[in-house]
């Protein structure tokens, strides 16, 4: 399974997307467009994160890629909200890739948007290893999943920028160890700040807002 | 991204994949164990599914395969329960492959077991690609991921023989869509019973452990 030529392709592959990647980055950073990759595990409340944070960034007219395998729902969901939301099939892929998104983004007006959201399927594994031409990525660590995430899924928590921990109305139900999950979390990545948040009550957004507001500020603001 | 090459290679490393799986389904059935792949996403909470199965089970000699991309935090839990757990890690790789699994079952006594249960990398997409010799799959999926999951990752629900919806505990404290979910899995999969589970209570456990001792009857009963 792990043949030599597997690898040179893989090589290949990734040499590609990080190429790409980079010409989308750029792309991107001389429109002022900040870009956030949002990762997450199915159902780790990725779209509504998406929805409550655009609530505090309406000035900043943010607009979506949503990534899936397959439909649109989330996408309908943001549009249905007046949300320019782009969406990517992967049928079958388990994570966006660079490619992916250069042809989405082409696609897209942006207009006066100085914020782009991609949510990328949902997946813990896949989607950290390639970049997609974003500026900052972002975690969506739900409580329900367990405090045992960052141990599992190393990679998802050693490459972000920042980590909302989701759900956090559902804590008096569950056993979720606080202490564990930051134990593993600042094992692997010492930086990123971990924001308590809960689509559901939209506890923690407005804090999650101002990160990303103080993130994009070096992005030179249009004139 | 998608070029002949890779679509070559990736067809390649599926025939190889499946004639070794049919070899560790023919081994299995040989030795009358009957072989579960179990999936779900992150957090869906399989492991204690597991351990709530093997408590109505224990006549069965229950072993398992743990894969993770890291570490061995299950295998551990269920050893200290004297659960006989081997644990695979596939470092990076987003699922189990037949391979890897032809190398644990090598690896293990198995001795009087007639149940093996195999838990795949934490994953809604992958894992559902590659057989692994397995009988039947189990798809674990709780109720904190949301009723749009059966929409958002078709084959794993597809591909399924049995649906455990976990986390039922919970249900007073969410908006879960149950007709919704429902429809969904059924325009993908007319005949995989669903059992509502809470690995908190241990509700369902006695029915999901029925089903799994009538699947298995075909299996010869050694004397």
């Amino acid at each position: 399974m792990h043949d030599t030529r597997k690898i040179d392709v893989m090589e290949n592959i990734h040499d590609e997307n990080d190429r790409i990647a980079a010409h989308v980055n750029e792309g991107l950073t001389a429109r002022g467009v900040f870009a956030i990759n949002l990762m997450g595990a199915p159902g780790a409340g990725k779209t509504t994160v998406i929805r409550r944070l655009i609530e505090s960034l309406r000035d900043l007219a943010p607009c979506v890629i949503e990534g899936d395998i397959e439909g649109d729902i989330d996408a309908r969901e943001l549009r249905a909200l007046g949300v320019d939301a782009f969406q990517i099939n992967t049928f079958g892929a388990c994570h966006l890739d660079a490619p992916l998104v250069h042809n989405a983004v082409g696609n897209m007006t942006l207009g006066d948007s100085r914020l782009l959201f991609i949510e990328n399927v949902g997946n813990l594994v896949c989607p950290a290893e390639f970049s997609i031409g974003e500026h900052a990525r972002l975690l969506v660590s739900s409580v329900t999943e367990g405090s045992d995430k960052p141990y599992k899924y190393p990679l998802a928590f050693e490459r972000t920028d920042l980590v909302l921990l989701n759900k956090t109305d559902l804590l008096p139900h569950l056993d979720f160890d606080e202490d564990f999950f930051m134990k593993g979390l600042r094992a692997l990545n010492r930086e990123a700040p971990v924001i308590r948040v809960s689509g559901k009550s939209g506890e923690g957004f407005a804090e999650a807002a101002a990160w990303i507001r103080a993130s994009l500020s070096p992005l030179n603001p249009r004139p």
